[in-house]
């Protein structure tokens, strides 16, 4: 227990630390993973991946009709449950394809509040039916009795789930096994909203546009987008697994405060890009996991980038989640690349477009954090989707915005207000103001700097994210849980967490101390005057 | 840029973390420290202790009057203010056994709301008298030109202060330096007060000595201690340095708003010991900062603990603040200690009591981490003070509480409602109570069990406290700040904060809409009635 010198110790400290650091955990355990497919899958690879590599035993839940997870033995094991037709918003391409339409005839015609109404409508028809498929999901879960044993029996020791689909959350419930939740969104908007306290005159709703410096007219607007979308999307979403969690669970249970019971949340987040907002403790932010230094490129795009010159390459994706944009879009686009000194790598899965110039390689597929990570790359023009942004963050690489959908728009106006890209309006885009954008962005030096400063803000951590996601989901191993991380709000009702019971009574206290005074007032005026009219 | 597959980058991150962690920062900074004598200085000097290791240049900001801030060339340079007479709650000996006795008599009464009103009225005289101190030291030091100019002149790169006093919040104003505050309460309570939401249904204030799961009626109370503590505090302090802050700072200057905007707080705060609560991004937690594997005892301590036998030994100590207790109540403790097996160590500077026992040593001054650290350690018996608290916590040593004032009742709920200690009332303590309470300490295994289970929780972290708090100073050094962790309240008046003016204007819009609605009803139904009578 004791040792030598103040000095010795110190020297021990970091011989511990040191050790920590390089030796494997104690005790290597069984993790049961409930995913949601797509981009939202993309980076909790790369956490299982590192769990993999630390020795624990993975499991991940899948339907059969998954477009990203795939069956890998080699990381994880996996129970596929079968289920007709597609599933999750991800899932099914058609669907996004016509909202993505939509969505730009909407924009076309200015944010008016029919185009408001008839966007809002639109999502809400496809959250319906992705939670219809996913209570589907449940259902199918929950009353396959087989596959329920072998869960029950696999001795696993920790859920990790995507609580934007709540199937992981019922499970661990019903396990009774810690809860670890990696989210950016729930249906109804940011995570936080379900556990951290979210003032709505600093903290903008996504959708909402704003920044956190809001004009009176805006903190307005944004209290409107908080109960229109949070209070009003949640009150829609979370009955509507009501009758599953009662024959499921029991009665009692619902799925907000299951959620809000989590032990821990690996929050997608890093305040280099998010406004800064209240938090808890039992968040731990891990925006960025997936960035590391970039390998090498493949042959044929190291060959495509060497030959750009000094000019450099740009990059261009919109992403995983669409795949298609109208061709009359995809034209725009590429006159405008056809007139730059630059060679352009495009991610781009739809037709070729006739216009297409010299300089520009359209890929299928491509490895996006090693383009970014190339330094000959100078600029990245991006939908907005928080992987790629955070990605160009931790390269410094700075982004000309094309918003499409969900929280893209919002995204950007996080990295606009840094001075670290440029947002156009895609429903309205021709090729000369893309253009001048992209010039914009290429020779204001302005750009590269603050996503310099935004970079070396970002890695400067004591861990990386992913070792801090890593060491948390061990934590929550080596000791069952991190209940004590977790603030006491849950069972107040919404009333008495506002105060507002309280509130009332000390009102009501205040009125009847006044009433009395008022009243003892008006008994001694009357009592004074009554001995004055005696005395006349 | 690029680096070889998969595995070898992973190895360089691993080279990478071992060497940012061994290797001495990139460059060493000059730091102005601001510290609070006292306790506070006593665990704000580890953190100096550290960044002297790192290689910093530290000046530290004094009175002449100090109790514990001596000169030590060897560690830092001091500027040496001269003051007539104590300054600070924590320098004035006599004010403070002054306080303790009226506390212990008051408390003797119960907790009437006479007691609670004369010792509010104590507090408040303690905190004028402090701050009125501290208001005379700050203006010698902006009038000392001479001294100023040398702090001017002097390349600091960062101010370094506990904000319980704002001598330091101004100074760094003053020089434009990014501020680092090194705290856990303001004078009207809990820092996070200034910077957090604090809802009162959930975060019980000090001083209200709740946990955080309340009763209707304890909330009530708790949002009375709220009002009476908290606001009412803030708002009798902070305008008393309003004269000061217009005079040397510029107009439109005030202490609440500049220590809001301090970059960082380190608060001495851990949740194995606090409740959870909300929290924002610049705030890093490192309570127990000074925590540390014990070192040998002095060979009389060591001599008189192996004496103990299987046994083992009980520390008693009140703390650094309060020397002097009533003899009666230490004749009381010491017939308690004489009926013991075990050895206890006492560190007590008052008159030795006549009935001490043979197991008993007195000592004016005890190495407490070191002796919590030590094996045959079974109990602590503590007033709360939190370094206290957070050595037992990290050595797991159950601690049997006796407090006095300030916070140290509720620094002991916190460990009560985690079964890790036993709290007795001491205005009505009696030797055969406290030897009861000190035999359950000791032979139940409960209170050994909840303390070993704290005690991992708090050491299980990817960095020691210290080194979290040494990581944030140097962060900031690095970037000149960290603005992008703190949220953007300021400057929102506090109607726009709470969005009382959003409601009251949605208010007015639904109150209207309604109004206009039924009048549009009731001139229907005039109408119709019109009708009717006419046909009849």
């Amino acid at each position: 227990m004791a040792c030598g010198s103040w000095e010795s110790w110190e020297s021990w400290l970091k011989i511990t630390a040191v050790m920590v650091l390089l030796s494997p955990p104690a005790c290597c355990s069984n993790i049961l993973v409930v995913p949601v497919d797509g981009s939202h899958w993309l980076n909790m690879r790369v956490l299982l991946e590192e769990l993999h590599a630390r020795g624990h035993n993975i499991s991940v839940l899948r339907s059969s009709s998954s477009r990203y997870i795939a069956e890998e033995p080699s990381l994880y094991h996996c129970f596929t449950m079968s289920l007709n037709g597609k599933m999750g918003i991800t899932e099914d391409q058609e669907m996004l394809s016509q909202f993505l339409l939509d969505s730009l005839e909407i924009l076309r015609g200015g944010l008016t509040l029919t185009a408001f109404v008839r966007n809002t409508q639109i999502i809400r028809k496809m959250l319906w039916e992705t939670h219809h498929k996913q209570r589907e999901f449940i259902r199918l879960l929950f009353e396959d009795s087989a596959l329920m044993e072998k869960l029950q029996g696999a001795g696993f020791a920790l859920v990790l789930t995507d609580p934007f689909f709540p199937a992981g959350v019922m499970l661990a419930h019903h396990l009774q096994l810690p809860l670890v939740c990696h989210t950016r969104w729930l249906s109804f908007g940011d995570s936080h909203y379900l556990i951290a306290p979210s003032p709505t005159s600093y903290v903008p709703v996504v959708g909402s546009r704003y920044t956190a410096n809001m004009s009176f007219l805006q903190r307005l607007a944004n209290a409107m987008h908080y109960i229109t979308t949070v209070k009003l999307g949640s009150a829609m979403i979370h009955p509507s697994y009501d009758e599953l969690c009662h024959r499921f669970l029991g009665p009692g249970t619902d799925i907000e405060t299951l959620t809000q019971h989590a032990d821990l949340w690996l929050m997608k987040v890093d305040f280099v890009f998010e406004f800064p907002r209240p938090t808890v403790p039992n968040i731990i932010y891990i925006g960025g996991i997936q960035c590391r230094p970039a390998r090498p490129l493949p042959p044929d795009l190291e060959e495509f980038a060497r030959g750009s010159g000094e000019h450099g390459v740009v990059f261009m994706s919109l992403g995983s989640l669409v795949t298609q944009i109208p061709a009359e879009l995809a034209e725009t686009i590429a006159e405008a690349f056809a007139q730059l000194p630059q060679r352009v790598i495009w991610k781009y899965q739809g037709d070729r477009p006739a216009n297409l110039g010299n300089n520009t390689l359209l890929v299928r597929w491509a490895p996006q954090n090693d383009i970014l990570g190339d330094p000959r790359t100078r600029a990245f023009i991006s939908h907005g989707g928080t992987n790629g942004i955070y990605e160009a963050i931790y390269h410094g690489v700075p982004v000309l915005g094309l918003p499409l959908i969900f929280d893209q728009y919002d995204n950007l106006v996080r990295l606009d207000s840094r001075g670290a890209a440029l947002t156009l309006d895609v429903s309205r885009l021709d090729s000369r103001q893309l253009l001048e954008g992209l010039r914009e962005v290429l020779s204001q030096p302005s750009y590269r700097e603050a996503m310099a400063r935004l970079s070396a803000l970002h890695r400067d951590q004591p861990q990386t994210p992913l070792q801090r996601a890593a060491f948390w989901v061990e934590f929550v191993l080596r000791h069952g849980g991190a209940a004590h991380l977790r603030p006491a709000f849950f069972g107040l009702p919404w009333y008495a967490y506002y105060s507002l019971d309280v509130a009332l009574c000390l009102g009501m206290v205040v009125a009847s101390l006044t009433g009395l005074a008022l009243l003892a007032i008006r008994r001694l005026y009357r009592a004074l005057r009554r001995v004055k009219e005696k005395q006349s």
